[in-house]
This record gives C-alpha cells, sequence and structure tokens, in this order.
C-alpha cells in the first residue's frame, strides 16, 4: 500500500463540506483500506474563516479558493459551494491544475455539465457527482455504470424532500398548501425562502442531469419543462384520492415511443396508490426506473442533508482517488445518441381535469364534443351537481400535451363552464 | 476508438445467457459506444449442442467450455451456468488465460468468493457478479462503490422472488403455504423442486454475498443462520395483521453494537406495514441498507428472470470491458476489517410467540416468570379463550436469540402450556 496520502481539498464547510470533513477524520482508517493509500484533508476553503469548526485544523482554512485549487499538489477538489460562480471557475482550474473533482452541485451540472465533462477529459480527470442528484440515494452511478448494458426509457422521480414533505402533509392531514409550507418551514424542511424547491428549479437541474445520463444525450436545464406545486390544493387530494391516486411533485424524463427524442419535465401529477412512488413518505426521494432489460427499478433513500448527501460525495472520493492511484478515469460524459429534446407539447400524458359547470342538460354533451373536436379521447367522467352548481370531473386517455391544453383553453370559454378548478397530469400507470 | 473488438465467450445459454447474447446482438452499436470499442461474442458453450438458438451463429457453439476459456485470445468470460463446478474450475482457468469474469452464480460466489478474488487478483483480471444477488437490482455495485465512504450497519433484503411471491400470495389472499406454493409453481415462479426457494437456501447464499461487501469482511455460506418459510401458515398472517404486520422471508447481516462482529441470517419475520420493504409485492425484490451516514436506502425491482439478469450481466460486461481497454482493474475484494461473524444465538431479535394454554387463573403468571427467569423483557402479552381452551400471545422486547430460544425451550415444558403455535422473530422497528 502506498503511504504518501492523497490530498483532498475542500471547497465549502457549509452543511455537507463539515460532514465531509468529519468523516474524513473519524473513518480515515477505513478509507485508507479502502483506497488503497491514506487521504489527507490539505485545505478548507470558506467564506467565514473566523467560524469555528469543529475537528479542522485552523491551519487549513482559507478564504482564497482560487489559490488552493491552484496549489497543484492537490489530487481531489471537492466542491459542496453550490451555484454557478465562482464553482464553475474553481472546478475548471482544478482540472487545468492536476485535481479530479467530486461536485454536489446540481444548477452547475445542469447548466455546464458537457463543458466541465469536457474539460475534465481534456486534462484526463475525473468528474463525479452523484451528491447533486437525490442525495445519498445511488442513482448517477446505477445508471451510468449498472445499466450501461441496458437501455432506459423512462425515469420518474421524487427528487425534492422539501415538496414531497409539503405534499405528502396535505394528503395525509388533509391540510392546504399554505398550512403545509409552514410545517415544513417550522420543521427545517423547507428554506425561508422556498421559491428553488415548490416551484420546481431544483427539481428540474436533477431532471436534466438524470435524463442526460439515461439517455447517453445532453439535456440541459432549459429543456426541462417545470411546473412548481404551489396551486395544488385540497380539493386536488380529494379528487386524487377518489381516483385511488395520490399527488407527487414528478421529474419525468422519457423517451418518445419511436425512441428519436427524450422529454424532461417537472410538474405535479396524480399517481395510481398502489405504484412504489405513492408510498414514500416526508422529505424521503426515490426514483422509478424503467429499462427495457431489468424492468422497473426503484432507488430510496434521503435526498438531502449533511451526512447522506457527505455519504454521496465520499463514495465518490473513493473511487477518484482509486482512480488515481491505478492512473485511470472513471466513465466520462456519454451523450452520443444526440436525442433532441422535445418540448412539452408533444409529451403524451393524461389529464385529470375539474370543471365547474352550470346544472342543467347537455352540458355534458357540449363538453365532451370539445374534447372530441381536439381528437384527445376521454377515459372516465364524474358529474354531480347540487343547487344549480354542478362539477364536472373528466380523466382522459393519453393525448399530447398540446391537444390537452387546446381542449382546456376550448372548455375555458363554453358559456356553460363556469370555471376550470383544476387540471392535473396522470402519470405511473 | 479502438476497432478491433473485444471478444466475449458465454458460458451457459439458458434463460439468461440467451438473453445476454439476444442483447449483445441488438444493442450492438450502444455497446460500442459505451465502451469504447466493439464487443463480439467469440464463443457459446453449452450442455446441448443440438439445441437451436435464435440469433446465435451456430458455428460459436461448443460442447468444450474448457477449450473456450484456454483460447487466449478471449478478454471476458461470462459465466451463467451456475452451481460450483465446472463453474469454479472454468473460471479460474479464465483468470489463468488473460480473461476476466462476470458471474451471476451466487452459489459459488458465497461458497469461494475470497479464492476467486484472489485468483482474479493474482492474474489481474476483473471479477464482478451484480447479477449473483437480485437480479437487475444494482445492489453490489452501490454497496461496494457508491457506499464506499460510508459504514454500512445493516442489511435487510427480501431476495427471493419465488417466496415473496408465495407470502404476498399468502397474505393477501389468506390462503396456505400449500395453496399459495401450488399457484407459484403454475405461474413459473416456483419450480419443480422448491427445496432451494422455501428452505432459504438461494436467500442464504445471497446473505454471505451482501455480508461480506456490506462488511468489508468474508461472510462463508457455512455462516449464515437458516431457516426456511415452510412452517408459515395462515393463522401467523393473521397474529401479524393484528400487530400491525406482515411476514417476509428476510436476509439480514448485521453488524454488531459494539462492531466487533457481524452476523447473517435468513428467516421468516413479522416486519411493520409502514416499513418500505412490507409494500414489495409478487415477486419483486428489495434490499433495505442502513448506513452511518446515509440513512436508510432501499433498492427495489425485479429479482430474476432471463432479461433482468442479462440487464445486471451486461452492466459489468461493459465495466470490465472498458477497464480491459483502459488497463485497469474494478475494485476488488476489500475483506480488510476480518470481522468474526457471530451464531444465531447471540444474535438481538424480538420474538412473537402463539401459545395454546389451559384457560385456568395463574397461567399467565407461570408464563411471565419463565421470561424473567431468561432474562427476556415481554413488551406485550393478548390472552384470548373459550371452552376452557385459551391462547396467549407474546411479543418480546430485543434478547439474544439464545436467550428466546430457552425461553420456548421451558415453555413447551410447562404442564398449563398445551402448545407452542407459532414462534416468529419481529424485525424491521
Amino acid at each position: 500500500m502506498r503511504t504518501r496520502p492523497l490530498k483532498v481539498a475542500l471547497l465549502g464547510c457549509g452543511v455537507v463540506g463539515s460532514e465531509v470533513a468529519r468523516i474524513m477524520t473519524t473513518h480515515a482508517d477505513d478509507l485508507t483500506a479502502r483506497i488503497g493509500a491514506p487521504v489527507e484533508l490539505a485545505g478548507v476553503a470558506v467564506r467565514r474563516p473566523s467560524k469555528v469548526r469543529a475537528g479542522i485544523d485552523p491551519e487549513l482554512i482559507t478564504t482564497d479558493a482560487t489559490a488552493l485549487v491552484k496549489r497543484g499538489d492537490i489530487d481531489v477538489i471537492v466542491e459542496v459551494i453550490g451555484g454557478i460562480e465562482p464553482a464553475r471557475t474553481l472546478i475548471t482550474t482544478a482540472f487545468e491544475h492536476g485535481a479530479s473533482v467530486v461536485s454536489a452541485n446540481k444548477a452547475l451540472l445542469a447548466q455546464d455539465g458537457a463543458a466541465l465533462h469536457k474539460a475534465a477529459e481534456d486534462h484526463g480527470e475525473d468528474l463525479y457527482y452523484e451528491a447533486a442528484v437525490a442525495g445519498a440515494i445511488p442513482l448517477i452511478r446505477p445508471l451510468r455504470e449498472s445499466l450501461a448494458g441496458d437501455k432506459v426509457n423512462r425515469v420518474l422521480g421524487i427528487v425534492n424532500g422539501t415538496t414531497n414533505f409539503i405534499l405528502d402533509k396535505m394528503d395525509s392531514s388533509g391540510a392546504g398548501y399554505q398550512e403545509a409550507l409552514d410545517e415544513a418551514t417550522a420543521l427545517g424542511y423547507a428554506e425561508a425562502d422556498p421559491t428553488a424547491d415548490v416551484e420546481g428549479f431544483d427539481a428540474a437541474a436533477k431532471a436534466a442531469i438524470l435524463a442526460g445520463i439515461a439517455f447517453h444525450t445532453r439535456v440541459r436545464l432549459d429543456d426541462v419543462y417545470r411546473e412548481g406545486m404551489t396551486e395544488v390544493t385540497a380539493a386536488d387530494f380529494a379528487s386524487a384520492r377518489q381516483m385511488g391516486c395520490t399527488i407527487k411533485l414528478l421529474a419525468i424524463c422519457e423517451r418518445a415511443a419511436d425512441g428519436e427524442s427524450v422529454t424532461a419535465r417537472v410538474h405535479p401529477a396524480m399517481i395510481p396508490l398502489s405504484h412504489p412512488l405513492a408510498s414514500v413518505r416526508e422529505a424521503y426521494n426515490a426514483v422509478f426506473v424503467e429499462a427495457e432489460a431489468a424492468g422497473q427499478l426503484m432507488f430510496y433513500g434521503p435526498g438531502a442533508g449533511g451526512a447522506p448527501t457527505a455519504s454521496a460525495v465520499l463514495g465518490d472520493l473513493v473511487a477518484v482517488c482509486r482512480n488515481k492511484l491505478a492512473g485511470s478515469n472513471g466513465p466520462g460524459e456519454s451523450a452520443y445518441t444526440r436525442l433532441p429534446v422535445s418540448p412539452m407539447g408533444e409529451v403524451f400524458t393524461r389529464y385529470h381535469i375539474s370543471l365547474d359547470v352550470a346544472d342543467k342538460p347537455g352540458v355534458l354533451a357540449q363538453v365532451a364534443t370539445v374534447f372530441a373536436e381536439h381528437g384527445v379521447s376521454i377515459d372516465t367522467v364524474r358529474q354531480s351537481g347540487k343547487d344549480g352548481e354542478a362539477s364536472l370531473v373528466v380523466v382522459t386517455h393519453r393525448a399530447t400535451d398540446a391537444a390537452l391544453n387546446g381542449v382546456v383553453d376550448r372548455l375555458r370559454k363554453l358559456d356553460t363552464v363556469r370555471g376550470v378548478a383544476s387540471i392535473m397530469r396522470v402519470e405511473g400507470e
């Protein structure tokens, strides 16, 4: 076994970084045995050097991240700063100075994954980022290695813990969105500004990464259709239950039926209670993968948090260090299929539409005609009415999202339709 | 990209082997792109050469597996024969002749994993076997790579589809064991001789492999405590439901609380309906992993079948071919902890015990005294009786299996205990 240690520099020492440093210290012997050489924490770049960081030698702390990645003696950079800059420049500088990189940065990978992979390859370095999607859940490695001999057709994931906590709370307690969000905030599951989570930005970045890896192509954040879950109501959950469903915010990556294009999207959707994703509770994440030979797989676990994310980072760190010792590299970007990403309008989905309608004869016929005119086939209709008001719940068969959108636009213009109470896609069947 | 193909030889061409050959042909372009060089099926060793094998060049078929692995121009051997011999000799011969090996052979890996790993290492070859445990579910790679920086404390798995199908059927329909087994046989989920499945031999081999990898030690098949599930009754399921539980055949690998030893066992157990494993239906497999930093993870999917197992084999094949091209090797055996495997008596479990007792005063006191004398603490007791007969259901707190066994032996000797109707361990809490 080699005795000269591999030198690791940590960029960022917040919730995740401090756990990485802690585990590197407390489990040093295990890491040494598994890597085949000791690893040494050689520097930690932080913004606030005055903060006391238990277990980290103060000598290692610096505010000059650029100087740290340029040192030249660093073998692996662990980037847990997040955001686009300065993370992007630091990572490319690290490659230029002979370091491989382990990153947990979903935003950066979703936006600039291709360029970063190229930079890594140009310099013969590794870029690993298991922690960028679904925290501790092994997902990147299974998709790009375990399923490397298979053809993935679909990825359906609960990849944001905050929104799953909120939706689970709404489902189990009948709470409205705001009430459930308040509870999530009080318990630390939601940030003070929850926009990135509840509007689906976080999930969209993960969808872009997953779609690219699953389909061996390039999918950027801009390619991902995104709808948040702030408009999901208690009434939607009641409707879902009547259909034997619950509601989840899903990241959905699909290969088109003809195999010639892919789609990636994030939106709330009804899924049957019998689907394995339906029973994913609280802030847990889970990703359901459908592959041609493997069939249906699911990966479940904590999608965030310091220790779980650190677990994913350290798994990558061990792999990258082993590669460094062997003088080899792990799998780089695999984007050879160059499949185009189709817009949302071309996605085939099913809609669940709740309408408030006039309680008089002929309304259903009128509504049904609109669906027919747009070539959208109706699966089920449920009517209920009292006191001159009535509601109509229509669930469609699969049609393009554009056609379904056209139906809804037209329904809104009918005199007999007082309002469209809710529209929700139905998935997982 | 290299144009000289990597040569792959297939040992065995049954349900799995024929799928491997089929996918290698139909997905040749994808495999080439992902590996970085073409792969060529260079030989297929079978027992019955006269059988027509669609899509396989008859020229490739041979009955002389030994000659095939000795050819010297083979890069990777895929072993899907199963059993100990001739598989073991063929694999070691392959290493000696410059081939890496992908195997789906759980029995062989559980019995001789250490020796095979050593042979691979001695010759600088790879030994991969994702398909040996839980079919298509990525499990070996996540455990030995994704969690390489973490400390796994517990693995709890449904790793046999046949028995899960039978138990799920008993649970959902109230059927008895024989009736459910007959249905499993009729549907092709159980073999004509179901012994290896229902007596837990298959699961025990997988438990040995999982425990070794999870705890970085060596666990052999002989080290695994094993109880089958042929004595689980409809009455046991009724008892389980009263406790909010169901019954699963579990493979359980645990690190002792002091970290100084490990245990591995297979037996039927009650688990709470709220546990993610409880909702694993039909012939699906799932493995629940508890790690120090990652927390609770679950991996779910089809545990058997030609195509799913072939998916796992091909994922390994891609990895091994990439290593061949790079002149590197994947992770070998990691058994540095050398933790001893404790016998079943030292395992801490909980018991659910159903007793048929005389319906007279003082019986409960007498029974409770037995538990106390063995130092076993009682969690709950439920008494019911009619017509001079009574039943007593006792659920214990955690105690060593030896102490619990001692209690049961003593109870059997009490005059007031007419019989021990059932004993089942309670897990997953």
